[in-house]
């Protein structure tokens, strides 16, 4: 018998029959004993429709109020899945993240999770109800509503599973766990039955959106057991997310290929090679909250350099406009910029103890004519920056390459 | 400088204009320099939408949910509305009934308030902000939400001018205050400068549905000055409700004419007339949460009695089917009965020094040939029960005969 947190994200709560099948889900997983900590979001297209109606009464709606009313979201879905639950003649009991109570930090609309008190949710549970929590959101120290920020609900229920040293939380979306690539690019991509915590930190950044990253970053500290389940299929096991990484290694070096057709990189060229030249073109970049995401530096000559780096295309005009003044300023050549651009990543543990693959890699890419414009590397992943056109080319022939369509 | 507690109904912050042109009136009253608690209700429409998501879910919702789910309907309108007062430029601060917070007892749906904590409030009005409260609902001892029941933000009102010790409470709805009838049936019919207490109540209960009856209960125990205005209209100073009944005594002896056709009658004839017997007819009834409205009894003849009473006409066919076996345990001659009936009431604290009021209702009825079916009078009203097909032209005549149509 085990204890068992599981999260169901707004789609799978996105009406009242979709409620009604995660709760005869619950109701399966309980008639086989195990103890059920239920997590949802609010009913999908929900948190839109009140941020809508917010910015119709305030131009700028006020974080505190904003958040009074996104809470509201999951509070309708934890009512609506425990009377579901009642009608199929279970116990449950649904809590809002100030009831349970989940004491964040007071950081409107981007709070951090500070401590859980559990007490009320183990008391449930010995009666032998299934508890339903609200994701997404909590108190602050004054009695304030807080919300985590989108996808907030994944680390609300990672949270809980730590708190509750659950023996497994499981997070129940629409796809029934992660793949090798997306499989609308690469028909034979194939899910992984595993993958290690920090490979799911780099294709969870990378683009393959299945989890938030917080939730995966929580998982890893607090040692929770994690697993990506699809809500609308009743077979698959989903991918396991693990912490045994020597496993893994011995079955494959290389675990998926993620892209993210997002960016915009921008290229300072000719800057003159002294201290502290990175945080004075960064440093203007980061005060306007503008995410950075790939910084190439390669060596100088001549006592300059070039110096590249990819930001959101959303943010590529600003990012240029702010530009202006720091280029003149610490006389660089020029700029070359680009938003017409991928990122394709190579990620896995396995890189670690294999070699050749960053030249398979290169390889791969130089067989089919694909310019490899910006690399980057970490432990566990190769990107590379290529012309957006040949993005879906790219994730094909490295998946195949990599042999990533064979079970593992 | 005044501290006063106005209450918005569903229909005035029917909207998001509608909420601005309430955050327009309340700017209005600070910029002359009172200090302003505000109390809200949910959007017109929510709350039965939410019921009617409840009933998909659970055939019959469960009270604890249902409340959890129903209080986000007044989170969403607070939050809206601080919103729109911060964007015309004033400082404005939201509270849930739990945060206030507001404690009730644990009856789901129908809770009643045991205590407020007003402190957090008084300091936000010291620090210049407009308050914005949720109307409807409270948290019990255990942190649970609960909800008062339909038209508690009346009494969410009431109960924080009393907590405040407010200089008055205004309950902002659709109409401009208390009228000596309805417009619609006797143009004529003129609104209430005043109306005491005592009169309200019986107005209340009668079908003048401007206030709910539980907060003008409350307003008369804790002696809060209440006052019944339009959001609509800007003139109108509206009705207040007072408690010096000798002023108003000397205006006039009649205040209103209410009437209802909401009810249907039962007679048991030939009812043996021993104690206990008025039990025996009423306690089946009550016991299937059966509301009672008019009891006559009147005196008995060879010891047997007819006994009558109003229920709603909703309730008529299950009162009706369970009298049948009462009716033969008491050996009664019989039962007769009918549901197109009204029930026409003179109300005013006057009566209780004027004479004649009842002779002039019942020859007035008379002189048009009216029929008077069942009689019931207190202190400060005179109901009968008429055919239904008089209503109009009873109230007509009544309204004329006792001069209403003239200011007080």
């Amino acid at each position: 018998m085990a204890l068992i947190v599981q999260k169901y994200g707004g789609t799978s709560v996105g009406s009242i029959e979709r409620i009604k099948n995660v709760a005869r889900r619950i109701a399966r997983w309980q008639a086989k004993g195990h103890r059920l900590v239920v997590v949802v979001s609010a009913m999908a297209g929900e948190t839109n429709r009140l941020i809508a109606l917010a910015r119709e009464a305030q131009s700028h709606p006020d974080p505190r109020e904003l958040d009074v009313m996104l809470s509201t979201g999951e509070q309708v879905t934890i009512a609506l899945l425990s009377m579901a639950l009642m009608d199929m003649g279970l116990k449950a009991r649904s809590y809002t993240g100030a009831q349970v109570k989940i004491v964040t930090d007071s950081a409107y609309t981007k709070a951090r999770i500070v401590s859980i008190d559990e007490a009320r949710i183990r008391q449930d549970l010995a009666d032998g109800c299934v508890v339903v929590v609200a994701g997404f959101q909590g108190v602050d120290d004054s009695g304030n509503i807080t919300t985590l920020g989108r996808g907030g609900s994944d680390t609300t229920g990672v949270a809980l599973a730590a708190a509750l040293k659950a023996d497994e939380c499981q997070i129940y979306t629409d796809v029934d766990g992660v793949y090798t690539t997306d499989p609308r690019i690469v028909p034979e991509a194939r899910r992984l039955r595993t993958i290690t915590f920090e490979e799911m930190l780099e294709m969870a950044s990378l683009g393959s959106k299945v989890l938030q990253i917080r939730s995966v970053e929580f998982a890893g500290k607090y040692r929770v057991r994690l697993r990506v389940l699809s809500s609308f299929e009743e077979e698959s096991e989903g991918t396991l997310i693990t912490f045994e990484e020597d496993e893994n290694m011995e079955q494959a070096s290389i675990s998926g290929i993620a892209f993210n057709r997002d960016e915009a990189k921008i290229t300072i060229l000719g800057v003159p090679d002294r201290p502290g030249i990175a945080y004075q073109i960064l440093g203007p970049v980061g005060d306007a909250s503008i995410d950075v995401d790939m910084i190439v530096q390669n060596v100088s000559h001549d006592g300059m350099t070039d110096f590249s780096f990819t930001v959101h295309r959303n943010d590529y005009q600003k990012t240029l406009k702010i530009l202006e003044p720091v280029v003149k300023h610490i006389k660089a050549r020029g700029v070359e910029s680009g938003d017409r651009i991928a990122k394709v990543s190579v990620v896995g543990v396995g890189m670690r103890s294999h070699a050749g693959i960053a030249s398979t890699a290169f390889r791969t890419l130089a067989e089919e004519g694909i310019n490899i414009e910006m690399i980057s590397t970490s432990e566990i992943k190769i990107s590379v920056v290529i012309n957006e056109k040949y993005t879906e080319l790219a994730v094909r022939v490295l998946h195949k390459a990599f042999g990533l369509e064979q079970p593992g």
